[in-house]
């Protein structure tokens, strides 16, 4: 099954557009994992168990492994999702953007290394810097357009005749971009306004949507403008508002919680 | 000695503006380490011990380590510089580019788990992306403003208020963003108009500079619309031109007759 139809399926299955963000920083790790041999696939493990039936994604930030030196357990963790869960797909957060010959050794890292479903990568560099991703057509290229930060203002509002870049990044991969149907969008939940417009640029394309919890967007308003006629279209993602709901030995089931609210509170909205 | 100053000294000491890339491709080293416990260190270090005396940096590209789930390598070469060459400075060619929190995770990435004195990044996130690597005020931070790929101007080349968008990116790194004095500009020798566009933006500020070599940069323009007044602000960087120069077991020497005649045909427009 390509990624567009498993998260299609994803959604429906668990009437769910909530994905959660594996970003497992080691000093917040509960106490009672931190002398576990492999402490960060614990704690992604207890996390998954707990909520698989309740996302239509699992999003792992790669900054967090990278930071770790812990590859070996974001691999263990995608492959445990993989095998237990084959029905929900893994985002790889990685933000990647390069000339053509390095994006393919990336595309190949995400892809063939650590078997994603899909990742996430920066326009920056223009076409040929996203190509060798969108040229595996059963994958997902999430595509930074307006993220989620303070900062994005400073490079992605700047206007480009009457419109901003992000609008511009948005009317091109939906025009030239996307001949295999295989890209999405990052569009922050922190910018309602914003999501409205990528919306109207891109009316059928899923959007990946940072920014709920922690950072503070609001669910009703990024629902009400970012999704599709038909009540989906959107992956929100939430990682510390719902990874760290505890910090003791009953994470697992606070994170559970959180992830049922966040699906309830999203689906008022839809 | 902060990466400005090994950087100037580098300059100086081997008379050089010189960067080679250290971009290991498996599939393209030299037949005699294939059966070596670690190609890639062996072939890297062939490499770094036949140049170091002609170049002012080494340049690593991450993708290539993290394709090959050889980020154990990555850390050897740059621990084998460090230790063997300590003057010579060593730029992690990463691209990263995240919200703050994550950011903070790539810095510790590059510097803490790598020890390189410089990495690269994306602007596309904003200030506050790029800021959690600008703290580090001993290392160098090479932010992308006009790349060497073809792709470049689909976003970079975007006019606002009658400049590019590379125009801003250098005004607001020179203005606002270098509050530490160690920003660095990532320029592309293919575009020697623009690199003189962005030299006159930001007249001291070294350039990292892709695209001799491989991609076909024309050294002569390059250094004649990038170099600086002193004659250095430059790190010009080839990374298969150099490593390539021979597929054989006297890739080593290759290397170094490469790298030689680069850093010569340089120094004739500094």
């Amino acid at each position: 099954m390509n990624f567009i139809n498993s998260l299609e399926h994803a959604w429906r299955q668990n009437n769910s557009l909530v994905c959660i963000g594996l970003d497992p920083d080691l000093e917040r790790l509960p106490a009672n994992l931190h002398k576990a041999d492999k402490p960060i696939f614990e704690f992604n493990k207890g996390i998954i168990d707990a909520t698989a039936d309740l996302v239509c994604a699992y999003k792992p930030q790669a900054a967090y492994y990278a930071a770790a030196n812990a590859e070996d357990q974001l691999l263990e963790t995608i492959e445990y999702i993989h095998k237990t869960y084959p029905l929900i797909p893994v985002i790889l957060d990685a933000k990647r953007g390069d000339i053509g010959s390095t994006a393919a050794m990336y595309a190949r890292e995400a892809f063939s290394r650590y078997q994603a479903d899909a990742v996430t990568v920066n326009p920056y560099l223009g076409y040929d810097s996203v190509e060798p991703f969108l040229r595996y057509a059963a994958k997902g290229v999430c595509i930074l357009c307006r993220t989620s930060n303070p900062g994005a203002r400073d490079i992605q509002d700047l206007e480009i005749n009457g419109k901003k870049l992000f609008q511009h990044v948005a009317a091109m991969v939906t025009a030239n971009w996307n001949q295999n149907g295989n890209a999405l969008l990052v569009v922050g939940a922190t910018y309602p306004a914003e999501l409205a417009q990528v919306r109207a640029i891109a009316p059928n394309m899923p959007f990946l949507v940072p920014g709920i919890g922690a950072q503070g967007g609001d669910v009703e308003a990024a629902v009400m403008n970012g999704k599709t006629e038909s009540g989906t279209g959107m992956i929100i993602n939430s990682s510390r508002g719902i990874i760290y709901a505890s910090s003791g030995e009953d994470f697992a089931a606070a994170s559970r919680r959180e992830a049922e609210k966040l699906r309830n509170e999203i689906n008022r909205y839809r």
